[in-house]
Protein backbone atom coordinates (compact mmCIF):
# COMPACT_ATOMS: atom_id res chain seq x y z
CA UNK A 1 0.00 0.00 0.00
CA UNK A 2 1.24 3.60 -0.65
CA UNK A 3 2.19 5.26 2.96
CA UNK A 4 0.65 8.38 4.03
CA UNK A 5 4.02 10.56 4.87
CA UNK A 6 1.93 13.46 6.02
CA UNK A 7 -1.39 14.76 6.40
CA UNK A 8 -2.49 18.54 6.49
CA UNK A 9 -5.80 19.93 7.52
CA UNK A 10 -5.76 22.72 5.21
CA UNK A 11 -9.33 24.25 5.01
CA UNK A 12 -12.63 23.90 7.22
CA UNK A 13 -15.73 24.79 6.76
CA UNK A 14 -19.29 24.24 8.21
CA UNK A 15 -19.89 21.04 5.86
CA UNK A 16 -16.45 20.05 4.41
CA UNK A 17 -12.55 19.52 5.18
CA UNK A 18 -9.95 19.67 2.55
CA UNK A 19 -6.96 17.80 3.35
CA UNK A 20 -3.41 17.96 1.69
CA UNK A 21 -1.54 14.70 1.50
CA UNK A 22 1.95 13.60 0.84
CA UNK A 23 1.85 10.01 -0.10
CA UNK A 24 4.51 7.90 -1.05
CA UNK A 25 4.33 5.06 -3.36
CA UNK A 26 6.15 1.22 -3.20
CA UNK A 27 8.21 2.51 -5.72
CA UNK A 28 9.28 5.50 -4.22
CA UNK A 29 7.69 7.94 -5.74
CA UNK A 30 6.03 10.57 -4.07
CA UNK A 31 2.97 13.09 -4.91
CA UNK A 32 0.74 15.65 -3.34
CA UNK A 33 -3.18 14.85 -3.31
CA UNK A 34 -5.65 17.24 -2.28
CA UNK A 35 -9.28 15.61 -0.92
CA UNK A 36 -12.39 16.53 0.80
CA UNK A 37 -14.36 14.96 3.42
CA UNK A 38 -17.88 15.89 4.50
CA UNK A 39 -18.23 16.46 8.26
CA UNK A 40 -21.09 14.61 8.27
CA UNK A 41 -21.82 10.77 8.75
CA UNK A 42 -22.80 10.41 5.38
CA UNK A 43 -25.78 10.09 3.46
CA UNK A 44 -28.44 7.69 2.05
CA UNK A 45 -30.35 7.61 -1.23
CA UNK A 46 -33.62 5.78 -1.35
CA UNK A 47 -34.85 3.44 -4.18
CA UNK A 48 -38.87 3.52 -3.59
CA UNK A 49 -40.86 1.21 -5.53
CA UNK A 50 -43.90 0.03 -6.05
CA UNK A 51 -44.76 -3.17 -7.94
CA UNK A 52 -45.58 -1.29 -11.10
CA UNK A 53 -43.66 2.61 -11.11
CA UNK A 54 -40.46 4.12 -9.31
CA UNK A 55 -40.53 7.97 -7.29
CA UNK A 56 -38.45 10.13 -8.42
CA UNK A 57 -37.84 13.80 -7.16
CA UNK A 58 -36.69 17.29 -8.66
CA UNK A 59 -34.98 19.41 -5.96
CA UNK A 60 -32.78 22.66 -6.17
CA UNK A 61 -29.15 21.90 -6.32
CA UNK A 62 -27.60 24.55 -5.52
CA UNK A 63 -23.93 24.07 -7.03
CA UNK A 64 -25.18 23.52 -10.52
CA UNK A 65 -28.08 26.04 -10.22
CA UNK A 66 -30.82 24.16 -11.27
CA UNK A 67 -33.32 22.14 -10.56
CA UNK A 68 -32.05 18.28 -10.80
CA UNK A 69 -33.78 14.93 -10.73
CA UNK A 70 -32.78 12.89 -7.51
CA UNK A 71 -33.99 9.61 -5.74
CA UNK A 72 -35.23 10.93 -2.00
CA UNK A 73 -31.81 11.52 0.01
CA UNK A 74 -30.66 13.32 2.68
CA UNK A 75 -27.53 12.88 5.60
CA UNK A 76 -27.95 10.69 8.40
CA UNK A 77 -28.32 12.02 11.12
CA UNK A 78 -26.23 11.47 15.13
CA UNK A 79 -27.89 8.22 16.31
CA UNK A 80 -29.62 7.31 13.23
CA UNK A 81 -29.19 3.78 11.65
CA UNK A 82 -28.75 3.67 7.64
CA UNK A 83 -32.25 2.36 7.27
CA UNK A 84 -33.91 4.77 10.40
CA UNK A 85 -32.96 7.56 8.19
CA UNK A 86 -34.37 6.09 4.82
CA UNK A 87 -37.35 5.70 5.91
CA UNK A 88 -37.54 9.68 7.56
CA UNK A 89 -36.41 11.10 4.13
CA UNK A 90 -38.92 9.16 2.56
CA UNK A 91 -41.45 10.49 4.27
CA UNK A 92 -40.11 14.19 4.46
CA UNK A 93 -39.91 14.23 0.68
CA UNK A 94 -42.08 11.88 -1.10
CA UNK A 95 -44.64 11.34 1.74
CA UNK A 96 -44.25 7.69 1.58
CA UNK A 97 -43.00 5.62 4.75
CA UNK A 98 -42.26 2.16 3.53
CA UNK A 99 -42.33 -1.61 5.87
CA UNK A 100 -39.81 -3.40 3.75
CA UNK A 101 -36.14 -1.21 3.69
CA UNK A 102 -33.00 -2.74 2.36
CA UNK A 103 -29.43 -2.01 2.40
CA UNK A 104 -28.67 -3.11 -1.08
CA UNK A 105 -24.89 -1.40 -1.67
CA UNK A 106 -22.76 1.64 -0.66
CA UNK A 107 -21.15 3.79 -3.15
CA UNK A 108 -17.95 5.90 -3.13
CA UNK A 109 -18.85 8.79 -4.83
CA UNK A 110 -15.29 9.98 -6.43
CA UNK A 111 -12.64 7.80 -4.05
CA UNK A 112 -9.89 9.96 -5.77
CA UNK A 113 -11.00 13.10 -4.07
CA UNK A 114 -13.57 12.85 -1.78
CA UNK A 115 -14.23 10.79 1.38
CA UNK A 116 -17.64 10.42 0.85
CA UNK A 117 -20.33 7.37 1.26
CA UNK A 118 -23.95 7.25 -0.29
CA UNK A 119 -26.07 4.08 1.38
CA UNK A 120 -28.73 3.12 -1.21
CA UNK A 121 -31.33 1.68 0.47
CA UNK A 122 -34.19 0.12 -1.99
CA UNK A 123 -37.84 0.67 -0.50
CA UNK A 124 -40.77 -1.25 -1.61
CA UNK A 125 -44.10 -1.67 0.88
CA UNK A 126 -45.22 1.79 0.36
CA UNK A 127 -47.75 3.55 2.32
CA UNK A 128 -48.79 7.18 2.68
CA UNK A 129 -46.70 8.86 5.68
CA UNK A 130 -45.59 12.40 5.63
CA UNK A 131 -42.80 13.70 7.71
CA UNK A 132 -42.14 17.16 8.21
CA UNK A 133 -38.38 17.53 7.11
CA UNK A 134 -36.36 20.97 6.63
CA UNK A 135 -36.84 21.13 2.25
CA UNK A 136 -36.88 25.19 1.74
CA UNK A 137 -39.96 24.32 -0.35
CA UNK A 138 -42.11 21.71 -1.40
CA UNK A 139 -40.45 19.10 -3.87
CA UNK A 140 -41.75 17.95 -7.10
CA UNK A 141 -42.49 14.37 -6.68
CA UNK A 142 -42.45 12.41 -9.94
CA UNK A 143 -43.93 8.71 -10.51
CA UNK A 144 -42.53 6.65 -12.93
CA UNK A 145 -43.55 3.16 -14.61
CA UNK A 146 -40.76 0.97 -14.66
CA UNK A 147 -40.98 0.28 -18.24
CA UNK A 148 -40.55 4.13 -18.50
CA UNK A 149 -37.61 5.01 -16.85
CA UNK A 150 -34.95 5.05 -19.60
CA UNK A 151 -37.06 7.11 -21.73
CA UNK A 152 -37.90 9.86 -18.96
CA UNK A 153 -34.19 10.10 -17.39
CA UNK A 154 -33.38 10.73 -21.23
CA UNK A 155 -35.52 13.78 -20.98
CA UNK A 156 -33.44 15.08 -18.14
CA UNK A 157 -30.92 16.93 -19.05
CA UNK A 158 -29.48 17.18 -14.88
CA UNK A 159 -29.51 13.87 -12.80
CA UNK A 160 -27.41 13.29 -9.55
CA UNK A 161 -25.14 10.38 -11.41
CA UNK A 162 -25.87 8.76 -7.78
CA UNK A 163 -29.20 8.17 -9.12
CA UNK A 164 -28.10 6.32 -12.70
CA UNK A 165 -25.33 4.55 -10.27
CA UNK A 166 -28.49 3.02 -8.15
CA UNK A 167 -30.19 2.17 -10.88
CA UNK A 168 -27.42 -0.11 -12.58
CA UNK A 169 -26.91 -1.36 -8.84
CA UNK A 170 -31.15 -1.94 -9.08
CA UNK A 171 -30.87 -3.76 -12.01
CA UNK A 172 -27.85 -5.82 -11.78
CA UNK A 173 -25.88 -6.36 -9.26
CA UNK A 174 -28.79 -7.22 -6.53
CA UNK A 175 -30.91 -10.68 -6.75
CA UNK B 1 -36.21 29.29 -9.82
CA UNK B 2 -34.67 30.41 -6.49
CA UNK B 3 -32.67 33.60 -6.82
CA UNK B 4 -29.22 33.66 -5.46
CA UNK B 5 -28.87 36.85 -3.21
CA UNK B 6 -25.43 36.00 -2.12
CA UNK B 7 -22.37 34.31 -3.30
CA UNK B 8 -18.97 34.48 -1.04
CA UNK B 9 -15.73 32.45 -1.44
CA UNK B 10 -14.48 30.91 1.58
CA UNK B 11 -12.28 29.00 0.64
CA UNK B 12 -9.48 28.26 -2.31
CA UNK B 13 -6.97 25.40 -2.60
CA UNK B 14 -4.95 24.40 -5.48
CA UNK B 15 -7.86 22.08 -6.91
CA UNK B 16 -10.89 23.10 -4.43
CA UNK B 17 -12.94 25.97 -4.50
CA UNK B 18 -15.70 25.99 -1.73
CA UNK B 19 -18.48 28.90 -1.97
CA UNK B 20 -21.19 30.06 0.27
CA UNK B 21 -24.25 30.49 -1.18
CA UNK B 22 -27.51 32.88 0.10
CA UNK B 23 -30.21 31.40 -1.92
CA UNK B 24 -34.25 33.23 -1.78
CA UNK B 25 -36.56 30.38 -3.34
CA UNK B 26 -40.33 31.52 -4.49
CA UNK B 27 -41.73 30.80 -1.70
CA UNK B 28 -39.21 33.83 0.22
CA UNK B 29 -37.75 30.87 2.61
CA UNK B 30 -33.98 31.42 2.30
CA UNK B 31 -31.31 28.58 2.74
CA UNK B 32 -27.34 29.01 3.05
CA UNK B 33 -25.44 26.60 1.23
CA UNK B 34 -21.90 25.54 0.41
CA UNK B 35 -21.23 24.33 -2.78
CA UNK B 36 -17.61 22.76 -4.09
CA UNK B 37 -16.63 23.76 -7.43
CA UNK B 38 -13.33 21.94 -9.56
CA UNK B 39 -10.09 24.57 -10.75
CA UNK B 40 -10.39 22.11 -13.57
CA UNK B 41 -12.28 21.72 -16.97
CA UNK B 42 -13.77 18.52 -16.23
CA UNK B 43 -12.98 15.22 -16.45
CA UNK B 44 -13.44 12.23 -18.59
CA UNK B 45 -14.51 8.83 -18.06
CA UNK B 46 -13.98 5.94 -20.86
CA UNK B 47 -15.59 2.31 -21.51
CA UNK B 48 -13.03 0.62 -23.01
CA UNK B 49 -15.11 -2.03 -24.89
CA UNK B 50 -13.79 -4.54 -27.30
CA UNK B 51 -16.30 -7.11 -29.08
CA UNK B 52 -16.00 -9.10 -26.33
CA UNK B 53 -14.58 -7.31 -23.39
CA UNK B 54 -14.37 -3.84 -21.27
CA UNK B 55 -11.42 -2.76 -19.66
CA UNK B 56 -11.08 -1.67 -15.86
CA UNK B 57 -8.69 -0.33 -13.95
CA UNK B 58 -7.49 -0.20 -10.38
CA UNK B 59 -5.80 2.97 -9.33
CA UNK B 60 -5.17 4.53 -5.74
CA UNK B 61 -8.07 6.40 -4.44
CA UNK B 62 -6.29 9.33 -1.89
CA UNK B 63 -9.82 9.91 -0.20
CA UNK B 64 -10.45 6.65 1.34
CA UNK B 65 -6.79 5.50 1.79
CA UNK B 66 -7.24 2.23 -1.16
CA UNK B 67 -7.23 0.83 -3.73
CA UNK B 68 -10.36 1.62 -5.71
CA UNK B 69 -12.10 -0.04 -9.05
CA UNK B 70 -12.46 2.55 -11.82
CA UNK B 71 -12.35 3.06 -15.66
CA UNK B 72 -10.00 5.14 -17.33
CA UNK B 73 -10.10 9.22 -16.49
CA UNK B 74 -8.96 12.57 -15.74
CA UNK B 75 -8.71 15.98 -16.07
CA UNK B 76 -9.34 17.56 -19.53
CA UNK B 77 -5.93 19.71 -20.20
CA UNK B 78 -6.51 23.14 -20.89
CA UNK B 79 -6.88 23.30 -25.11
CA UNK B 80 -7.89 19.80 -25.51
CA UNK B 81 -11.17 18.67 -26.45
CA UNK B 82 -13.19 15.73 -24.83
CA UNK B 83 -12.62 13.21 -27.18
CA UNK B 84 -8.90 13.97 -27.18
CA UNK B 85 -8.87 14.14 -23.84
CA UNK B 86 -10.26 10.82 -23.72
CA UNK B 87 -7.82 9.24 -26.56
CA UNK B 88 -5.28 10.26 -24.12
CA UNK B 89 -6.60 8.85 -20.74
CA UNK B 90 -7.22 5.55 -22.61
CA UNK B 91 -3.31 5.40 -23.65
CA UNK B 92 -1.91 6.67 -20.76
CA UNK B 93 -3.61 4.11 -18.49
CA UNK B 94 -4.31 1.17 -20.17
CA UNK B 95 -2.03 1.59 -23.43
CA UNK B 96 -4.15 1.55 -25.85
CA UNK B 97 -5.98 4.01 -28.25
CA UNK B 98 -9.13 4.23 -29.92
CA UNK B 99 -10.50 5.16 -33.88
CA UNK B 100 -13.81 5.35 -32.48
CA UNK B 101 -14.75 7.54 -29.55
CA UNK B 102 -17.94 8.62 -28.81
CA UNK B 103 -19.56 10.99 -26.06
CA UNK B 104 -22.38 9.15 -24.86
CA UNK B 105 -23.54 10.93 -21.70
CA UNK B 106 -22.43 13.94 -19.19
CA UNK B 107 -22.88 13.41 -15.22
CA UNK B 108 -23.57 15.58 -12.53
CA UNK B 109 -21.62 13.87 -9.56
CA UNK B 110 -23.30 15.44 -6.54
CA UNK B 111 -24.97 18.65 -8.13
CA UNK B 112 -26.42 19.53 -4.91
CA UNK B 113 -22.79 20.71 -3.13
CA UNK B 114 -19.96 19.59 -6.27
CA UNK B 115 -20.27 21.76 -9.23
CA UNK B 116 -18.19 18.67 -11.31
CA UNK B 117 -19.01 16.57 -14.39
CA UNK B 118 -17.99 14.04 -15.96
CA UNK B 119 -18.48 13.11 -19.62
CA UNK B 120 -18.52 9.87 -20.08
CA UNK B 121 -16.67 8.30 -23.69
CA UNK B 122 -17.30 4.77 -25.49
CA UNK B 123 -14.40 3.31 -26.36
CA UNK B 124 -13.91 0.86 -29.62
CA UNK B 125 -11.99 -0.38 -32.16
CA UNK B 126 -8.88 -0.35 -29.57
CA UNK B 127 -5.29 -0.41 -30.93
CA UNK B 128 -2.08 -0.71 -28.81
CA UNK B 129 -0.44 2.51 -28.33
CA UNK B 130 1.44 3.89 -24.98
CA UNK B 131 1.76 7.38 -24.16
CA UNK B 132 3.37 7.94 -20.62
CA UNK B 133 1.47 10.17 -17.89
CA UNK B 134 1.97 11.29 -14.51
CA UNK B 135 0.77 8.39 -13.10
CA UNK B 136 2.84 7.56 -9.69
CA UNK B 137 2.77 3.80 -10.46
CA UNK B 138 1.56 1.79 -12.99
CA UNK B 139 -2.14 0.84 -12.68
CA UNK B 140 -3.37 -2.51 -12.54
CA UNK B 141 -5.29 -3.28 -16.03
CA UNK B 142 -8.35 -5.77 -15.87
CA UNK B 143 -9.75 -6.90 -18.66
CA UNK B 144 -13.30 -8.74 -17.97
CA UNK B 145 -15.74 -10.71 -20.21
CA UNK B 146 -18.98 -8.61 -21.08
CA UNK B 147 -21.06 -11.22 -19.42
CA UNK B 148 -19.18 -11.33 -16.40
CA UNK B 149 -19.02 -7.53 -15.58
CA UNK B 150 -21.54 -8.18 -12.63
CA UNK B 151 -19.95 -10.70 -11.09
CA UNK B 152 -16.30 -9.26 -11.36
CA UNK B 153 -18.18 -6.11 -9.63
CA UNK B 154 -19.45 -7.50 -6.85
CA UNK B 155 -16.14 -8.99 -6.02
CA UNK B 156 -15.01 -5.42 -5.63
CA UNK B 157 -15.37 -3.54 -2.30
CA UNK B 158 -14.58 -0.30 -3.79
CA UNK B 159 -15.78 1.09 -6.75
CA UNK B 160 -15.93 4.77 -8.13
CA UNK B 161 -19.47 5.69 -8.43
CA UNK B 162 -19.27 7.02 -11.97
CA UNK B 163 -18.58 3.86 -13.18
CA UNK B 164 -21.67 2.21 -11.93
CA UNK B 165 -23.32 5.32 -13.89
CA UNK B 166 -21.36 4.88 -16.57
CA UNK B 167 -22.38 1.11 -16.98
CA UNK B 168 -26.53 2.23 -16.86
CA UNK B 169 -25.79 4.94 -19.42
CA UNK B 170 -24.09 1.88 -21.72
CA UNK B 171 -26.47 -0.65 -20.62
CA UNK B 172 -29.76 1.89 -20.73
CA UNK B 173 -29.40 4.79 -22.10
CA UNK B 174 -28.04 4.67 -25.50
CA UNK B 175 -29.10 2.74 -28.52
Amino acid sequence: MPYIKNKTLISTTKLFKISKLDIEFQNSNSREYEVISGTGNGAVMIIPVTGKSMFFIKEYAAAIDAYALTFPKGGIDKGESIIEAANRELQEEIGYKSSSLEHIHTIDLAPGYIDHKTHIILAKNLSPSKLIGDEPEDLEIIEIPLNDINNFLKKNLYIDSRVLASLYVYGNLIK
